[in-house]
């Protein structure tokens, strides 16, 4: 890992650069303020340089898809959410061909860098552009970015990603809300479920926001080995308990990655596409059970009806299962309600069970920056501008002492390497940046478990209201996660507990 | 309709007085501060008053069911969302015997008033209660004070129901951030369903705010007489025409009551409701269609599988279609689809249509009031003290020249009686408070019906950012609806306007 300090002004090289910015992936909040803080250093530190935008992602790299970002449009997108200063896109650029088509893009303009903003794939990606600059000889050095609202691109160097931060508080917003319409109302469950495939920071940083009477976390149910019936009867056990308190309502908050960490159902989805593959008919229900194991069969012929059509006929372009597009709120709706409807015939329950599907994702990709994902966002592109001036390269911008005021913030850079390991990725070893999932060791999911209990009997809710700008504490205070990480969260939860306590 | 002045204070009874309120129907953003505004009125004017708030709606009412509100738990709830002080229900005080317990709890607490919080059903039954009152003799008056996020409680002297101002802003953030999300991605079209079931304000609105390339009105789809297919040849259209100019992308905002108000959808409902009371087996579809006309039963042929489940399917309480659970933006998804694919074929379009479904409703109804709402909350609050303080009864509370500051605002009452007509229910003629729907020729519409076909075909999205509560000029804008109805709003729109040219 590198620090920047900052030069004095004579004895530094001060000449004008050339750099080219790409974004790659999924939209988070921030973006245009990395392409800007970029720009900013240029301005400041290489008076006459020039910032080259590939377009669309890294096809416009490949392509030489460009324009030439200049002071005055940029400054119309300064804070502002979106990527449609210069947009995004999903390839890669990892074939032979794919490689020296971004070196001669490389080489027209002469860059002195390219900084890739992006997620742990396309940082993955950066490091491999570095390399092969470096093997050719080009002077062109990668820098990269950790950008993704997901929240899983993070290490003893990066403390969290760009987006993350708004992201949750946009989701929590809205959480909230329904959070006070079901203690208003006093007649739904409402089962929420968030972005972020893989890793369940997302909903993490939105229950430790918002309280709700129970909150799944991916890494939990795979580390327990929890299935649909577990999962299924964790959630009938709440709502049972709180209709014994009288209280028939509340909130669920579910990752959008939840069927793949369940055993049985990634078991059963696993099976499927192989049979998909081996041309068993989908729309033949009967010959399709007749294909699986008898746990899988048993599983799938107890799911609703509309699940099972989603899950044989609805296939992505390779055949696959379209996890995705699965709608984990609405089974589990359906399956909660008939598992109490078991128990009511027991004697074992005795309320009303009424509840409502939401998913939100696509609200907090594009939202304006928070005060903390702008300010945050200036600096990592300060630092991959400097980190290129320095003559680095295959790092990643770093800003650190984030638990201090913005003022005391450090910017640096760590090399991509250090973050890789070997991934089996279509029958080879390939170094890949890993994903960091939820820590169960961690002090957010110990915050989480110390509380949870608690959450689900009474209606400790928090309703953080929505992103403010104007610069003040409230606005400038970054996610409870972090503060956690960074040991400075404690204060932002027995404030939490006081108002519970008194409520 | 009266206007109130502030008195002097010599020569006015200062007498305490005893007062109930109770919040009636859904929530809506700035509930608490009506009944803080309510009590800072008794506090300053009446001394040593009683507030008794009902619980759980117009039943708290009939069962005496209350809590004595005080300063001290009050000021938790001033500018706070929700209505969990004292809750909401949706029951109504109409028969004899429950007029006669309301009269018994009047009685009982020696009410000088009762505030009703509620939206046009809740403002009929006020107006029943006081004439009943009347009649019996009792000192008690009645206040009505309009509340509902749909904004379908307006005339010449109520300029616009509580709540409609922060919904519109919760649910245009979110609509604004999808549209950014919509223009950096450029695969997506967003299908965003809003709450607002008869009337189309809340759509009109939030087009108003972030200019959508399509947005459905209610009233125009019923005045236009426009059946199903006739909704999804103009999206398709509009799909279609982007494709031509490159863009497969937008955003397209449905009112959740268009089934109702598309005239071959209602028609097949009410079909529906006839078949299953005469008790055709609704599982079996093929019976169904052998009673339907031909031009329902072709219809339903056409819907989607999963829309034809639900229409049969699932009831309410009375056996009847449950059109409030209709997704609609699902199954316009799967037909604007099959539209396109038609038209593929036949060369008449070649862009990728791809679509997400997205509802916002529960999300606004329970924010943070605007600076707006709890404002103008507060003052409806103060109108209704001030009103029973005068021995008024069967009136409605208002706040007029709401297009002035604040400070410069004026109080006053409208009699209940003023706003109905008679309709006809469960057989009889009744006098109930009509639905003010969105007015084809007011200056809203004509402000939108100037504007959509740029909107369709270009990329004039707006996005308007969380609520802001630090006092300035962006925070204390009310709807662009009531600007344009107060001949406010030209300016707002101008500005837009200009920021669209210059894009």
């Amino acid at each position: 890992m590198v620090s920047l300090r900052p030069a004095s002004s004579h004895g530094v090289e001060q000449r004008p650069l050339r750099l080219g910015v790409v974004l790659s992936g999924g939209q988070a909040p921030g973006g245009h303020n990395v392409i800007i803080g970029l720009h900013d250093y240029l301005q400041r530190r290489h008076p006459g340089s020039t910032l080259v935008g590939f377009l669309s992602g890294p096809r416009g790299v490949m392509r030489n898809d460009y324009k030439i970002l200049e002071a005055q449009e940029l400054d119309a997108y300064r804070n502002q959410g979106g990527f449609h200063l210069i947009c995004s896109g999903r390839d890669k650029i990892s074939k032979p061909e794919e490689l020296t088509a971004a070196e001669k893009t490389a080489k027209a303009h002469d860059l002195d860098g390219i900084v890739v903003i992006g997620g742990d794939d396309s940082n993955t990606n950066a490091a491999v552009l570095a390399e092969h600059f470096l093997q050719q000889g080009l002077k062109t050095r990668v820098i990269g970015v950790p950008k993704t609202i997901d929240g899983d691109l993070k290490n003893a160097d990066v403390s969290i990603s760009f987006g993350f931060d708004t992201a949750c508080k946009v989701y929590s917003e809205v959480i909230g809300n329904i959070m006070v319409d079901a203690m208003s109302a006093k007649k739904y469950y409402h089962f929420i479920r968030l972005m972020g495939r893989s890793a369940s920071h997302i909903t993490l940083e939105c229950a430790l926001q918002t309280h709700p009477q129970l909150a799944l976390i991916c890494e939990e149910v795979a580390a327990q080995r929890w299935g649909l019936k577990d999962v299924v009867r964790q959630i009938a056990d709440m709502v049972a308990q709180r209709a014994e308190l009288g209280k028939d309502f509340g909130v669920v908050l579910i990752p959008e990655g939840l069927v793949e960490f369940m055993h049985d159902v990634s078991a059963l989805i696993a099976e499927l596409n192989e049979l998909m593959a081996a041309g068993v008919n989908p729309a033949d229900q009967t010959a399709v059970v007749a294909h699986l194991t008898p746990e899988s069969a048993d599983l799938f012929c107890n799911l609703p009806q509309f699940m099972r059509c989603k899950l044989v006929l609805e296939r992505d372009p390779h055949g696959n299962v379209q996890v995705s597009q699965i709608e984990s709120e609405r089974p589990l709706i359906d399956l909660v309600s008939i598992e109490l409807a078991r128990r009511k015939v027991a004697g074992a329950y005795n309320g009303n069970f009424a509840a409502l599907p939401h998913f939100f994702g696509y609200e907090g990709r594009c939202s304006l920056p928070s005060n903390f994902d702008a300010t945050y966002c200036n600096a990592l592109g300060q630092a991959a501008g400097a980190l290129v001036a320095g003559g680095r390269t295959g790092m990643m911008a770093t800003v650190f002492s984030l638990q201090l005021h913005a003022t005391e913030w450090g910017v640096g850079g760590t090399p991509l390497l250090s973050m890789m390991h070997l991934e089996r990725r279509a029958g080879c070893e390939m170094p890949v940046i890993k994903k960091k999932l939820v820590d169960l060791e961690g002090a957010p999911m110990a915050a989480f478990a110390a509380r949870r209990a608690a959450w689900a009997a009474g209606d400790c809710f928090r309703a953080p209201g929505p992103l403010q700008f104007q610069p003040h504490c409230v606005a400038d205070a970054a996610t409870i996660t972090l503060a956690l990480e960074l040991n400075r969260g404690q204060s932002m939860l027995l404030t939490a507990q006081a108002n519970e306590q008194a409520a």
